[in-house]
């Protein structure tokens, strides 16, 4: 059937970007690259982009425009540039690839199976928004799923991967290559849209990439001039390539991106030997193909079965057969698999000398590839007789009980936000990393074999890059970051990711509490906790001391597929070497102090154990018996079984069970029938006046436990049923709600 | 008492800027502007910067650094460019002045009292960092008191609010000046630190600011150079002046920003007449004066006695003089209340003249300034039998409930971080608010009257502005936004500071749940709910049909110091016009059905009452007999009187409660014993089959509650106590936690 030149047309007139325009700006030209001919590229675009409209058609869904609107871009890179093998994806020396804009994940899914990946089957590409619980194409690229680096959708997280990615080539290449010996040294090759240099996280990251020089990261904007909203131009009219320049970045610019493959590849060629990270703009047309071409239309939904066969019949493809895939257009495809096993066999070759050249940073290199740690870590944890008794802060303790494994441990790339002086997470004769060019340039300690990573304020871009160097491969790096508690909630949206992908970090959250003090309620979480513990497959685990900082690392360490906040004070806390025990943090919560025949069971929580001791100290003056548990993590304590819990907390004992912690109540209902805790912002005042002033202290809540006592002593423990008391009362509520 | 020039020099020496030079870059001289002598300038500085070292060192803390680097900056604006009045600090026409990194607080502190501003007194500024609990000199400038436009801490939050105001002045001049009427004209001035525009929201803030074309705001950049962790080059070496001008700002340097005031107020005064927002790069030292000047030692800790007696010595002071402010200070500043009565008068004058001339306008403008809704607002809310009753989406059901009133309500700002085809906020006949300059260049509607806001994909910045707008004074403007749900945990840092300062707003959160479907377990919220229904002065609502929608606006209307965040579903909900109630809303929860003799109450909550109904229907076949309490807003039902409370939910019943959430329990142990819930992260499926995947079906649920029921008559309601039975059980745990 001959293609109808008139569809074709009126498919692509009135575009941004004329498809005959060949233009690249900045980008030299390959000359001893050999391409495929253009026609034969135009074949194999149109046949992609005809299956990927098929799929959104097939249940009526789906993001067709941005997918179809790539396509010379994903032939450039997966037949012309990007090393990987379709036969093993997790071969270590691969090419990282993000795909930022994760929306358009049928054109990466679609790309696997035409390279070979073998799970890609068309019955998969198939179930892309069916019901199929087993599909490995759901709606954004998960990491679970193979060949996916990270899993992505919320936008701009994938930009922060990428420089995760590429810093962690560039840390292992500092710390192992040796001349003659290139054992990593692949690319990360990230692509985006629109989005992801609209959001801050994105625009934190590129900021750190360029301030590195991460020559080994190249972003590819699918520069389609269209959002949700219409015309890009409608909230963003900055000069992007300036304001790349700006930050550090080489930039090029490609204006047909829809269907000059060479050009396209000759700028991912050239990323390859830039001194700085490659920012390559891409001009593309969202949909292209579809009638709706260049409208917004084409974002988020399918384009209706009319279109879909224009499209096919605008191709010169029979718009009766559906999900079709010609042998020219696999052929085209079938020297990526021999291709890459090429690579996998070089790369063997090279690790197999470096044994024999550098046996004992290979034996490290390879626990390092298969992701373990050292055996011997726990060596550097001190014991309880080592610890502090002295009232001590818990960002000192966990500073002792951290950084002798930050020192030891080449796995940890421990960052902050720029509090080092605060948040005590540097480790002796630390080393940063940086770009060597900045030693002279800005007179700047640090290489890439650094592991000591400033951030910037950059809390959100720390822990998404964080994302990235854990994805590098599960276990090569433990990334460790530090920042106030309360800027964990610009992290948030990161930290998530983390949970989400099962990737193991550990986050160092100083000046938690109301303690946190003078600076106020802008600094002083309240609801923070609520959401960190709620979080699927997140520990947030608050110590009360320095055994039980000891327990929370320990933890963290073993907690090999989750992110970890280890949840610090400002303030010194008093020492309770008699009653803390670090086993007890792994289970989640313990006995702390066993009483015969209680009248009330407290729970203490990390920096606000030392007012539950002294209640309970003034309680017993008082002639009220009472047990102290003390209750680092909810999430660990779910995991023991029904008679640990039990035995902890002794709901059948008819007596109450109080919680003091100076965060909201939310979730503590389940273990107590009353709290102490938070109902409204905090305020700016030293820690103790702080907490004076919302009623943390003794002498104030034990008057107020006896009487719940009484209580529960005359009316029987049903009083408590469905009316949880807030014992705090309304003090201090500042608005109505 | 000479001045020591030896140590004035010592203190000086080895700066990054030396404060002799003097040029500045870009900035045009104003010839007809007469400055005090350079003398005269001199000595208010040298008194400003011993005062801020003797504030940080009676307590022995704080942040002295930037507070005595940006003492020149201070002059400028204070004494000759901006428009303020110190004894009407909330005088409407004002400028906006934003300290966004509140830090810095002190200097802010320190020129209120100079310029007069009564209750900041001497005695006022001795409490910051004491345990006086009425103190109004907290560790960040908090809105509550005088003077100050917004609170800030959470550093790049000041930049977004700074562009929120800068916009509420457009949007309002836009609207009500008239030809010779200028009722609305003020100046936004926002200072910042380094930290400001590393972080995301102040970056998605300046973008959009560069869009808008706001030249009524400029940012002034205490570029010292120095952060935390040493000098900023450790994490930033970014051309921010080349930045900016791609983003779309007037840049102008001052090179000498310690001494030059009077180059640093041409740069302000050459602001003003700006096409541009500008961007004044001020070079500084921070800790002026001290020995320890140019370090980041000065940052976030008192000086020290001895150096504190060297600044004084340096500069001619007497060291044994604390808190000491001559007269000649005092004079310096003393034509600032007179000049701030001036402005009034003037503008009282304006819109007498204004109310004569255009009296329908100057009467609606009365009201906005006043503060205050129009009062027939609620003839727009649909009526109950208006409402539909086939089943609608919420996300539908919240566009005929709101759209109207965006229609209507000229204080609505109504924004959307692109995503207007799914959050459906865009009212008839709506004007978007954009730059008349992009009609032509861009070929965009909208001036700076619209009231429908592009925000692109900056979620964060989109809360972060609407913070500002409605800080511009108190109910002028009710910010509404839209977003996926999901999203607002991006946001979540801008959303709290609303709830902090008691800033009202309403976002539109679609696409909640696992209802959300394919866009898979990145687009799902699980824990986000518990942050929010933690968050102090923070009202999550989830409606569970139109007439709850209803409800949900009227309450976040009337909820005129508290954000409210309405949590809507992209899938078509059953519509229960015999059970909802709009009035059950406002109290959090009421009863859905009632049930005589009841074995069991069920909660259903949002968009998932539709699986609560089924599964009660399908109990009483099998005879079971069920209540069903409507929950959508556990904070407002905590308002609820005892009695209330326990009418709705029977706690002592002796029977037990189960909640039905797609979402995770924590909270809701509150007031249930047992829960169908989440407790891992969602899957990419169509929205039933999500549910269904994760056992959300009556045919699922209602045996499993039968057994409960079974369990509890058997062996009495004690069983349930300490004992929280997620009844959706392991079902689906992907992780080890």
């Amino acid at each position: 059937m001959a293609p109808s030149l008139e569809l074709y047309e009126k498919a692509t007139q009135n575009l941004p970007v004329k498809p005959n325009v060949t233009n690249v700006h900045g980008v030299p030209a390959v000359t001893d690259f050999q391409f495929e001919s253009s026609d034969k590229h135009d074949r194999v675009l149109k046949v992609f982009r005809a299956f990927i409209a098929d799929q959104c058609q097939q249940f009526n869904g789906g993001h067709p425009g941005s997918a179809m609107g790539m396509a010379a871009i994903g032939i450039a890179l997966y037949k012309y540039v990007m090393k990987y093998s379709p036969s093993n994806c997790e071969y270590f020396n691969r090419d990282r690839f993000v795909l930022s804009n994760g929306h358009a994940c049928l054109w990466q899914y679609l790309f696997m199976h035409l390279i070979g990946v073998k799970s890609m089957t068309v019955e998969q590409l198939k179930s892309y928004h069916s019901d199929k619980t087993d599909s490995i194409c759901p709606g954004h690229p998960e990491i679970e799923n193979e060949g996916v680096e990270v899993t992505t959708g919320p936008l701009g997280q994938g930009v922060a991967n990428a420089v995760g990615l590429a810093m962690a080539t560039k840390n292992l290449a500092a710390t192992y290559n040796k001349p003659g010996f290139e054992v990593v040294n692949n690319m990360t090759w990230c692509m985006i849209g629109d989005a992801c240099l609209q959001e801050g996280v994105g625009l934190e990251a590129v900021s750190l990439a360029g301030h590195w020089k991460l020559n080994n990261l190249c972003i590819i904007y699918d520069n389609n001039s269209i959002t949700c909203d219409g015309t890009a131009d409608v909230a963003n009219t900055e000069d992007i390539n300036a304001k790349m320049r700006a930050t550090g970045w080489n930039v090029l610019e490609v204006l047909d991106g829809n269907s000059n493959v060479a050009a396209i590849a000759n700028a991912l060629i050239a990323a390859r030997s830039s001194d700085r990270p490659t920012f390559i703009n891409v001009r593309t047309t969202i949909g292209f193909g579809s009638l709706k071409a260049g409208d917004a239309k084409t974002h988020g939904a399918a384009l209706g079965v009319d279109d879909v066969a224009n499209i096919k019949k605008s191709f010169g493809l029979n718009p009766d057969e559906h999900f079709h895939i010609p042998k020219d257009v696999y052929d085209f495809f079938a020297d990526a698999v021999e291709r890459g096993k090429t690579y996998e066999a070089d790369w063997s070759s090279t690790i197999q000398k470096y044994s024999q050249e550098h046996p004992e940073l290979a034996a490290e290199f390879k626990l390092r590839v298969d992701g373990k740690m050292p055996d011997d870590w726990t060596k550097y944890i001190p014991s309880h007789d080592q610890l502090p008794t002295e009232p001590t802060s818990s960002r000192k303790s966990a500073g002792i009980v951290g950084n002798p494994l930050g020192e030891k441990m080449r796995n940890f790339l421990i960052g902050t936000a720029d509090l080092t002086p605060s948040c005590n997470v540097a480790y002796n004769q630390k080393v940063d990393f940086q770009s060597p060019e900045l030693r002279t340039a800005c007179n700047l300690n640090g290489d890439y074999s650094g592991r000591y990573i400033h951030y910037g304020i950059r809390e959100h871009a720390m822990c998404a890059i964080s994302n990235g160097l854990a994805a590098f491969r599960k276990g090569t790096f433990l990334p460790v970051t530090s920042s106030f508690f309360m800027f964990y909630l610009y992290a948030a949206p990161a930290v998530r990711m983390a949970a989400l992908q099962g990737l193991q970090q550990i986050h160092i959250a100083t000046h938690d509490s109301i303690g946190t003090g003078e600076d106020g309620p802008t600094h002083q979480p309240i609801a923070l906790p609520a959401l960190y513990r709620a979080m699927p497959n997140t520990l947030y685990i608050r110590p009360c001391d320095s055994e039980e900082v000891a327990g929370a690392f320990i933890t963290a360490i073993n907690a090999t597929e989750t992110p970890t906040i280890i949840s610090l004070s400002r303030q010194n806390l008093t020492q309770y070497p008699q009653h803390s025990s670090r086993d007890g943090v792994a289970k989640g919560a313990y006995v702390f102090v066993e009483r015969d025949n209680f009248d009330v069971t407290l729970i203490g929580v990390g920096s606000e154990m030392g007012f539950t001791m002294e209640t309970k100290e003034l309680l017993e003056k008082d002639g009220v018996k009472a047990r102290v548990v003390s209750f680092p993590c909810p999430r660990l304590f779910e995991q023991q079984s029904h008679e640990y819990k039990q035995s902890v907390l002794k709901p059948r004992s008819g007596k109450p069970t109080v919680v003091i912690e100076a965060y909201a109540a939310n979730g503590w209902e389940r273990y107590a029938d009353a709290s102490f805790s938070m109902r409204r912002f905090g305020k700016s005042l030293p820690s103790k006046a702080a907490y004076d002033y919302f009623g943390f202290k003794a002498a104030r809540m034990a008057p107020k436990i006896k009487e719940l006592v009484d209580e529960v002593k005359r009316d029987g423990i049903e009083v408590l049923r469905g009316d949880f008391r807030d014992l705090n009362g309304p003090l201090g509520v500042r608005f109505e709600h």
